[in-house]
């Protein structure tokens, strides 16, 4: 492998060793797509491979991150450190936190053995499942054993991120246990765990039952999610949660399952870094006044979009310029 | 412009003529990316540009569709024609809808001067935003005046697809008016509207309130974005809705805003078509065993993401396969 530049070396060097500071710069420089956030990424990715990355998906308002937080106390006590990464633009670890969740959190802010850290949600379409990822591989790479992703599990990107994880526990209150729109939302594929938190409201065994239900309708695999019910603000039932997941990673290792989904999503990540930069090298080598013009006959409707495209696509994409690229934004900005 | 296949000119006549058959098998191309349908969706598009393309985008629960419904009553009552294209899928109008939703929806549903049509939300990143906005071009041609896209707003992939619309309203109820949580939603920034539906609920005011304050926050432009309170379900404050979007369009027009927004979402639309065609070329041309071994080498960490790429970069892109090339899916699935 080239070696990377002295300040990328440094950067790696302090961030394998844990150094707060140094990993909150290294995951800064990811979401900023930094001129030497490639080497920084692809010399920790080579020392990452031992976390086991857990998402936690589901509607707003389900609890996920109350959970989340009991969820890492639990691992803390078992000896375990754990990185959180918040991709729900309406979680409390972004910030929009009600008074309550800041103080139950703040016993986790205050714990070295964990880090908190929240992800833009803004910018361009794809970039956000390849930045989660790569901010996984640094703070695997840290040395964190267990790393919490948490989504918000309605938008189709959403999705995408969520896949980042190992292990995904869908998160669901009592009254959208309504397996039906649970099911089209895409969540009833996803879920390798179900959640029925808040339990302690009225109707918790009915949507327990309901997501039973639908997941009977999903093809047989090698395992059945189990459906369990929680009061994360009480703790209740959370230990269950931590064993379904030691259960289900047990499960994925005894058949392969664990390097099937590892290789899975490096394939997704190799993907969209590849199309990032064909795309860069493809944008910058069109002349600015050529796509003005067939953005103008495209307006006009004098051509449709197809054959615009193909007026554009003249030469070969360079390899050279694609290789060196840094990837430009996929989609302009009202 | 060269001449499509016969057969592709008898669906587009019979699309520009609005046969609901022709028109729900040229949208179907479209979602299944049949081979002609490049073809097609030019054909339509160069007959399209007169349709008002509005958003009804918020929280699931709002009441979005209700609203809609109320809407497309309103419009056909002035004589406009609609379509409604529903990206959301928790939304009635894709077939989870409640009884009474059902009902209410029964008589449009009946009516020949009214298309609904849902769209499915799985499948490759960016590929939902761009079936979207052709589904909206073949209605257009199609003949329908309005047509109004219904998008959950919550996820990322949902704001690009709710970019689709010239007019965006922004759907909250009284309890979701906590101006934060919107704004960190991204919600308040892609607002051109808002409605706190459900307003016979109590705090309608003071969500309203909260908004009109986050509103303030946000960088003024030529366009102060109206706040509307509504009780959908019995009609209540509708009639106000559509004179606020038609009191944007004349802002809109009045200023050049149109043409621009409408421009630079068919520059969104070019480019994602152009990243599609890219990337199918370039899979089309490495060596399946080259991409298993570079893929392995990933898998071992005996090469970083961004090192991975480049080695697959090996050669130009071949322009000619860009330019024939049928679009592959973005990533692979679990």
């Amino acid at each position: 492998m080239p070696t990377p530049p002295a300040s990328v070396r440094e950067l790696v060097d302090r961030t394998l060793k844990g150094d707060r500071a140094a990993l909150a710069r290294a995951i800064s420089w990811i979401e900023n797509e930094a001129p030497d956030a490639a080497a920084l990424q692809d010399a920790c990715f080579t020392h990452s491979g031992r976390a086991r990355r857990l998402g936690v998906t589901g509607p707003p308002g389900a609890g996920k991150s109350t959970l989340i937080t009991c969820l890492v106390r639990l691992y803390r006590r078992r000896g375990e450190t754990a990185a959180i990464v918040a991709v729900d633009p309406t979680s409390p670890f972004s910030g929009g936190a009600l008074l309550g969740d800041r103080v139950r959190m703040g016993e986790l802010a205050g714990d070295p053995g964990v880090f908190i850290r929240s992800m833009a949600t803004r910018g361009s379409l794809g970039g956000l499942a390849v930045h989660t990822a790569q901010v996984c591989d640094v703070l695997d790479a840290a040395g964190f054993s267990r790393i919490l992703i948490e989504t918000v599990g309605v938008g189709q990107s959403e999705l995408e991120v969520a896949q980042t994880a190992e292990s995904t526990a869908v998160v669901l209150v009592p009254e959208s246990g309504d397996g039906v729109q649970a099911m089209k939302a895409g969540l009833m594929e996803i879920g390798d765990l179900f959640v029925i938190n808040k339990a302690d409201r009225e109707g918790a065994e009915r949507g327990a039952h309901a997501v039973r239900s639908a997941l009977e309708l999903r093809a047989r695999g090698d395992w059945d999610p189990p459906v369990l019910l929680t009061v994360a603000s009480q703790g209740t039932g959370v230990e269950e949660v931590v064993e379904a997941f030691e259960t289900h990673f047990a499960n994925l290792e005894g058949r392969g399952g664990l390097e099937r989904r590892r290789r899975l999503g490096l394939e997704q990540l190799l993907n969209q870094l590849l199309r990032d930069r064909l795309w860069g090298a493809f944008r910058a080598q069109v002349p600015a006044g050529q796509w003005a013009e067939v953005l103008d006959d495209l307006v006009e409707r004098r051509l449709g979009p197809n054959q615009a495209a193909e007026r554009l696509i003249a030469r070969p994409v360079d390899a050279e310029a694609a290789r060196s690229i840094r990837p430009e934004p996929a989609r302009p900005r009202r």
